[in-house]
């Protein structure tokens, strides 16, 4: 159920909702928005009867909801969210770029990469300490010697920190020295993780699941909302099918569909999506292109001696170069006329 | 094997090479460059001793091809190819726009279109006469009558005619009243109508076939090519994956592939590739951003009332708008800088 | 529209109801049961007022359809179709097996096969004359030529010939010379081939398309049996996926689903399906169990010498111990219980 | 690296081999066949010098392994594994029926389940405590409570229990109540789980992800085994495909595949499989047909009733239907001349 605010409630009209939502046995979720906040209903297995909220002072309208999802939705929150990872957002009207290797290997590479990152103006900086191989028998990341790299770079050079957890004391540890938590395209039905994250205070990086539809993503954000947690950031990494030229198959479609049904961000990841250093630029040239808030790139100092995905890494010169023709491409496509059409 | 000729090759030593290659029973494919002349051989099953040719006058270099396609490559031409279609070219600097309705229907959608079409400075009008229809039960098309229409758009409005053959008899029809054929997704391992399509003197768009590899892609262009008709125009309309979200995915990141590859212009289709109206703008960018030579659009003066694929026909407004974006976003693509980065 | 006659109508009346279809404008299609006949009415693009056909002499009932698809339907014809191919038949209480090799080479590997395939006590010999090949440069098979072996092969062993043909003038011939024409998975939506292959008067083998829908395939055997020809056996023959393991991925889910809908007899392609020698008979002993009416199998007097998929053709040996199993098996899952509870 | 002991090596041998593997920092996992010990050597990242192990007591050989799996391979254990689940086997010469209600829902319908689960003879148990759903707002499982319900139902029927863990907590409380660790397709490369179930004691039954490679799949086999546990069983529960006839594809083919790489075995789940109660009995005839070593299946007193996928669960009556025919099928299949062919 969504219940919605009349533009003049105050505070308290909300507050005293919530607490009889809570008093229901169930758990209400306010959404401010522009001009009036929006309240969503969790918890319930059926539906709940609109008349408990109907006369309460400052309600508009209590809706029943038949979607799958509550939280994510547009209906709930109209405006896109704007989410605030570290001293920058995702969302609003500026492109992110979120820029650093696959894997952290060591110091050299990690401040190397971080000071190419900081030139190029981008505002985050990602790098992986714990990372999900499909092997055991390969490198596995650096660990909390990493993160603590990692909220060194901050310090260094004032880029916000985005990195993976792959399990509850990943969770944790990630919180406590990054910006924004990620979780991985393996982990995005790993609804334990799910929930777990939505318990944390950080904003988290959801990677669509390889064999993921639409509504799958969505529910999996859901998952971390209905916890509390309403810092969520989608991100489109590429699908499995069966074409072969490219790691991944790009699915671009899904951008103008999830601004369409959701509030929330969603960014693309041009290197693992492709897995081929050439497909890289162009592929986030189109999706600046198709809309996305923003783009997740490997760079390494030294593609060719990456322990973890060399070949769709850029080299610094690539990067630059990249980042140069995007943001280009944004000004262009970011105009209102642009925006309106798409 | 591939026969690459001096730079200061006369006409006449291309001449003697082909007529050596047609002597042993094979067919030679003289493909001019920029700087020299390359030659293919077909026809031959297994390899060809290159000492054939390494004495004849003006050749450089006579190269085994391990590959399975030879007349597409860079290797035999490393400059793009720009393909004439009637009085325009497709594959050049210009971005080329190919417009009109899924279905001709009957005169007024067809000259009301066209002239949307004519104003957004587009120089391709589009239009099936011959409708490969899932159901043998759906409007099947307008046939010759549609194709007479078309040719009556041409010579009204300047447009240059691109429409689908099904078949051996409308190839014929199609070569005779348009200025290229177009072989469907259905159709694109359909050998007996591509090897047909091969022997006419009009160039064909071949689309990508619904599951094809670009392997697969490739081949079909290359049966094309291989009876003598070199001016083919690839197009990828979106495959079959598990996503439901839209009616199928893009697969960009083949419009790199096929430039890395091949010498051969490739456009996108972003009303087949989505099949939702709210996605053709943003992947029209997309595929622009991406690097394509050239988009085909469905637009309709009332696409709810279209008889064929409604759902994702653009107004004559929202057409309008696209071509305007999508122009603007491709003078900036197609500045070398992004050119040599890409 | 399913007009239903009554179980006591006479021929006349039957007749009587195709006329006033055909004074219409329609076509009906007359399709005996075994206690009833149903006529299928096609070539309505919308509906048909039921008060034409109520009041004949011998109509039952009338019937609206809103499925996509009519002849194919068990609405029309509750049982289970027996296809005629030769001397034989496909659909009924036996096991059909059709084996041969992938390609028709030259005399001594059709005739060394045929041996053996009339050896097993299977009914029918396959083996390709006109082969779609992904490249224009592999071998093409060896035409008419081929028929011509494949006739003798009918004469000599009693075989029933299955053979492809991939355009007009290739129907024609299979026609002339064979007992069966296969339409090959690349040509499941050649809506002109399907159209063509409805007017002959002998069997068509129609395998589904390596991306098909179950909508699509039953849609692509309504063509061919809106022309008039209703002897259409449908065959699985492994679909496209991300799964590389295997050549293609068989979807035997089809199979229930196909008897589900539809009274068409369906076999199953291991060769094709799997692509590699050890898989075959495995998934052939699937393709049984799971209640396929036959098997399409390639075998090859010398598979490491084939010109064409010698990965997957199995040699003398493997295949009659093939057949050894099946057999067994389709007796245990051919009783009456097994098939009540499938 | 693998180690191949002398088939006359003493206990001694072994342990001295697994201390010199240890004092070079790796570990080693020593698999006994039958008539000879093999020694997998993990933990290193790159090459090992076969010389530290050439000259020790009883060592035969020592190999450098190039492939990305070592412990689930046929070549550190070419016989068959034979898993031991509570007081029975998975693997050996007798089929194994897993079965019971996707998600325990109360005493009565797990009690109703398991005692028709027992009457069939089927010697394992399947009921869901902890359930995976897609929407955090669907039924979530009874939790400990379920799980004890289930060490009841092992008492009072003698059946041996096999439940999912979704999380680290999950595995410590299903280790303690059940016989086998389900680990669910949605965590097959959750690697922190599959990580920490390579720590305890008890059978892992691990699912194909819906997008898993073969690789992938025999990988993360490998993560659980390189802890330690080598008692996994594999599961093929159908992939995400383009097809929508089925909730899911079965992708039969990678039983063969599995066989042929790996001692370890595998079972089919044509519940989750289909998704339609009416393809599951084929399925499982097919999964046994192809030489699976089990069968899960979904069985619930009165499915129209059910709290998760009643739309797949057999009622009780199909439900010993099916077991009366896989148990015909196997008898045939698993006679020596069947599975030598296969």
């Amino acid at each position: 159920m969504l219940i919605v605010m009349r533009s003049d409630a105050r505070t308290e009209d909300v507050e005293k909702v919530i607490k009889v939502i809570e008093a229901l046995g169930f758990r209400g979720h306010a959404m401010p928005g522009e001009s009036r906040t929006a309240i969503g209903v969790t918890g319930n297995r059926g539906a709940i009867d609109p008349a408990h909220f109907e006369n309460l002072s400052g309600v508009a309208e209590a809706i029943r909801v038949t979607k799958p999802y509550k939280l994510i939705s547009r209906d709930l929150r109209p405006e896109k969210s704007i989410v605030k990872v570290g001293n920058a957002t995702i969302g609003g009207s500026e492109l992110a770029v979120i820029a650093g290797p696959c894997a952290l290997e060591n110091r050299d590479q990690v401040f190397a990469t971080a000071k190419v990152v900081a030139e190029s103006g981008a505002k985050f900086f990602r790098g992986g300490a714990f990372k999900p191989r499909t092997s055991p028998y390969a490198f596995q990341g650096l660990g909390i010697e990493g993160l603590q790299m990692l909220a060194e770079v901050r310090d260094q050079f004032g880029l916000n920190i985005v990195t993976e957890a792959m399990d509850e004391h990943g969770v944790d540890a990630v919180a406590k020295y990054a910006d924004c938590v990620q979780i991985g395209a393996r982990n995005m039905q790993n609804f334990s993780l799910l929930k777990y994250a939505g318990q944390i205070e950080k904003p988290v990086l959801l990677k669509r699941g390889l064999s993921a539809t639409l509504d799958e993503l969505l529910l999996a954000a859901e998952y971390i909302m209905a916890e509390g947690n309403y810092d969520v950031i989608l991100c489109e990494r590429g699908i499995r099918t069966f074409a072969q030229h490219a790691r991944n198959t790009m699915d671009l479609s899904i951008i103008p569909a999830v601004h369409r049904l959701t509030h929330l961000p969603i960014i693309v990841d041009p290197s693992h999506g492709t897995g081929h250093n050439y497909m890289v630029t162009p592929l986030a040239r189109a999706g600046v292109a198709v809309g996305a808030d923003g783009l997740i790139i490997e760079v390494h100092p030294c593609p060719e001696e990456a322990l973890c995905d060399g070949a769709q890494a850029l080299t610094p010169g690539q990067y630059l170069d990249l980042v140069q023709q995007v943001t280009a491409l944004h000004e262009l496509v970011a105009e209102p006329a642009a925006i309106a059409a798409g």
